[in-house]
């Protein structure tokens, strides 16, 4: 399976602090929808990974803002599979604005696999088969 | 118990729009911390409530905003049990800012009281006592 | 102008509370979208409202939740301007799950015409025009 | 003036995911909380900084999570200023239960100093004196 995606997303108007900008929470919504558009490109919703009893609660997170996204601006989500270990993933992000292809910012998030309970597990092998 | 309930909270960066005020969204989380603090000060948090398997979801909400709310204000919710039913309950709210008093919002939520499964239930008698 | 908008909107994670549904907050961003694309399908992008100093806070907004949203769940909002007065304006909005076509949820939204500072303003006539 | 802040925040029920604990975004928000508190016990309130028409946009941010925060957990932020520079401002954050002093989170954000028109700026002098 390709290690990419890619998505898009248009700025929400309450997405928008009083600077006119994208405030800087939002990129890590929009990383996480890439990371759901990633999986279900590869044929496993995480939808179907939680179903499973599997979570990947984010163990750290990092953005760049390079230049603000504003309201309305249509953005693309490029999310890139950066390892798949045993027992952590981690992922990178480039958010581009579509209309001129400018970069705004750039991240990563690494992920642990835990049970229902929040128990540490092993990644899951049709995970890890996935992006072989 | 007392059917009222009084908290405070300060508006936050992330709460306010481009418009520089409260973005709308925000009026309903902080009716919901009104509930929360209504429902601790009877002596029943709303996390025990649902740690006995019972959810109580808005099936109805409503908010009319009379003056902004902005960053950094400090605002009082005042909340109140206006109805505790069979099956269901419903409150009622206003919003101060808490310099001048002068009233920002009111509304109102209407809820169910559901199972982990979403099943309806009856209020759990805990709760209906509470209100007595 | 048609009166009448579609959007879709696929359920986001960070929309999603412990409950495994859409937090109640989340359909006012959502019919802020419908609002969003009904403008754009007239013709005139709310940031170009914007743009010309005039803003359109929301005065009194409603929903009643009729069955859950999911994460991950496709969704349809149906967004209607009901009325385009002088100085108020009044939409209306149906979300439903686009895979089975349930309705999840109905509401409504009023909103007032005010300048930069929040001076109360007609409805401009460009707005007005657009839904004769 | 003290580099470091305290504050007290409350986990809210919308802050919380299906996995029932506070999705990663929250903690951004918290650590903006604790500037706005810093600042405020320093004696320059962020508001009046951008009053001033200077605005601190994020640059860079970044969260390591050690634990879940859950619904109604109390938490401790703890921000410390770690640098402020001719034209970059560094904090630091630490979150903790209060009922147990368990460290949740660490993190930290770097800002840059921007006009109205997004233009950079150097960091005020006032808000550097602060700190010294």
């Amino acid at each position: 399976m390709a290690r990419e995606g890619t998505t898009q997303v248009r700025v929400r108007y309450s997405e928008v602090d009083r600077m006119g900008v994208a405030h800087h929470r939002s990129h890590f919504v929009w990383f996480e929808m890439g990371r759901t558009e990633l999986l279900r490109g590869g044929g496993l919703p995480y939808a179907e990974v939680e179903a499973r009893g599997i979570f990947l609660p984010v163990i750290e997170a990092r953005c760049i803002y390079r230049a603000p996204a504003r309201y309305d601006d249509l953005l693309i989500v490029r999310t890139t599979l950066a390892e798949m270990g045993a027992v952590r993933a981690h992922f990178s992000y480039r958010i581009e604005r579509e209309s001129d292809g400018r970069l705004l910012a750039t991240g990563s998030t690494t992920h642990a696999a835990v049970g229902a309970g929040g128990r540490p597990q092993r990644m899951p092998e049709a995970l890890r088969r996935l992006f072989d």
